[in-house]
């Protein structure tokens, strides 16, 4: 029985939404519901996907149940930091393939314009491990900078290189009405930039935001009365890597990554020659230049060539972050994966619009909790 | 194919354990893996339970994953507050008959040590909706209280009814040496304790605590190589309620709980007549008298009556929390559920010692988040 994603939604992401958490996932749920002959009571189950401490309500999963009209079904939370939304669709899958539900709604959000940006960077502080790394202040652009600069010693990757990931993310953020900064930038205005954690520069990390996502899944046979156009779920992989950078055996690429690409991978029967198009966590772009790498859309240590001879552009080898990537459109934490992933299904849908690759039919999502902490690749498939 | 639980382990439960959270969760994954044939790197994903907020450390599924050894694999945390690591037992169960994974340790852990009692409860309180209840001051104990009185009201049951349920934990928390309290305690003592919220009184409410829980399950096949005696999961139903009391229809019983128990009973086509040893979400004294209800062990109203009648009892007609409950164990929040999921798992492997049920063949566990915001019903067979 194969398990598919039905509907897709999501909210504009932004600086400061204005409405409570219940409003913003419901924006993402009405979304993702339209066009479908569904009801939410036909919907067996919820999986609310957030990163605690962002907003004050605790719990949040049975509050946006219940506001969704998806109460008294079943609920909980799903956290693995910027990953969550993809933990929700691994959830969600096993929940309809054990069979003990049908239609399982993935909602994702995060609102982060209710603390101050402090707090922000002090909460994200305590996702690193409280007793051994995180009292000596790396924040997330730190562990990242340690990245790049291990990536460019082993590999000699360049500052130009790494401007032209988001030279690329730019570009196409013109052309995604959600994305926060739909603004094209120069490779010169990237590497003119203030510095954030030297070698990454402002444009080379991606900005807290407010959003929401939702996926709606369904077993194959219920898919078909909803829609005509399910997309399948033919490969997850997940993994995990140590708390704290410091654990970790290199910093040149991420081993949960390079992990849940390969469970994914075999799960879908396929190898990275086979991915038309691909959404990955560009939280800095030099993770999307490790991405390349990680996922084998090419070898180690070429990730870097690969944006600078443009394979990742539409028309390239492989369209990667087509629709502006974390970059552009901003990082509501929770809501990513979930962004992502109706990214992925609109262009297997073939409703991408100016954004669309010809022929799409199989899509790959990576997403990253933490410095590398949790990997997820999801595959889809037409 | 069937999914099992082949280890179990806990912590004892206590005020102040003076350990980390992952030296906690390490001591109960160490209790669970005594006596099977298992190493960690045989198991195939984590999942984390736990509450936020009570600790510093965010997103500790990492974590507590490497400490114990289990990673790279998988691991995410699952929350539906005090019913978390139930709901982590349906997502493990779900990801072993999906296929997905083959032996899964769900860590329920909780350490409420390290804030304020005041800290705490202002915590608890931001679990019920922000927006419309929370700022009105009721915490986890006026809810329950406002259940008891609409019990009082509606079907007669008395503050004695209520005492008596806390006579039976405490006599059998003699028996526990995991509880946190190991005391026996008269009538008497009961009625005459101070009042909480009236009228619930000292005996009548569950303390906060520290501690972890530890479950590990496997398909029935891999099951067979770790141990001889695993035991099956054979009914899982979960449901949601309103996040705030003030939207119920009533507050004599819990809503979650009866769709919960219905979905498990059907799942694992049994009646609640077949039931013969369990464990039931007794934050307060009347949490266990609605459970008696809401669970099909009597008839609505008819609660009061089965404990003042000793039906509860070992010999009655249905034992229920004979390790001492909450009550008497202590409730640190995310560890609560595998707890009781250990204690029917020993009674259904005969290794129960004292408390044994003789020929104890079915259990269930009934888990709680909230004030009746979610259920959990999990049924096992040995």
């Amino acid at each position: 029985m194969k398990v598919t994603i039905v509907g897709v939604g999501q909210t504009p992401f932004n600086r400061n939404c204005g409405v409570s958490i219940r409003e913003l996932c419901f924006e993402a749920f009405k979304d993702a519901l339209e066009d479908l002959n569904l009801t939410p009571k036909e919907i067996d189950a919820s999986i609310i996907c957030s990163a605690p401490e962002y907003d004050r309500q605790r719990s949040p999963a049975g509050l946006i149940a219940e506001y969704l009209g998806l109460n008294p079904q079943p609920t909980f939370l799903a956290e693995s930091i910027c990953s969550s939304s993809s933990t929700g669709v691994k959830v969600a899958y096993s929940f309809i393939k054990s069979g003990l539900h049908d239609i399982v709604a993935v909602i994702g959000f995060q609102k982060m314009s209710e603390i101050s940006s402090a707090e922000v960077q002090e909460r994200m502080g305590r996702g690193a491990d409280i007793q051994w790394e995180s009292p000596f202040g790396p924040m997330m652009p730190a562990g990242y900078a340690m990245c790049a600069r291990a990536h460019m010693q082993k590999y000699g990757t360049t500052e130009e290189q790494l401007a032209k990931v988001k030279v690329k993310s730019g570009k196409y953020s013109l052309l995604n009405p959600k994305a926060m900064y739909r603004r094209a930038v120069t490779l010169e205005e990237c590497l003119k930039a203030r510095v954030i954690a030297s070698p990454l520069k402002m444009f080379d990390c991606c900005a807290n935001a407010d959003g929401a996502s939702c996926m709606i899944l369904a077993s194959e046979e219920k898919a078909r009365k909803i829609t005509d156009t399910p997309v399948s779920v033919v490969g997850i992989g997940a993994a995990s890597d140590t708390q704290s950078t410091t654990g970790r055996a290199n910093l040149t690429g991420l081993n949960c990554a390079i992990e849940a690409g390969k469970q994914a991978y075999k799960m879908a029967h396929i190898t990275p020659k086979d991915v038309d198009v691909a959404e990955v966590h560009d939280c800095f772009s030099i993770a999307e230049i490790m991405a390349y790498e990680n996922l084998g859309f090419c070898k180690p240590g070429k990730g870097g060539k690969l944006i600078e001879e443009s394979q990742t552009y539409i028309g390239g080898r492989i369209p990667v972050n087509i629709d502006g990537g974390l970059l552009s459109k901003g990082h509501p934490i929770g809501a990513t994966g979930g962004s992502q992933i109706r990214t992925i299904v609109l262009q297997l849908q073939g409703r991408a619009g100016k954004t669309q690759v010809d022929g799409a039919e199989v899509g790959l999502v990576h997403n990253i909790g933490g410095v590398g902490l949790y990997g997820n690749v999801t595959i889809l498939k037409r």
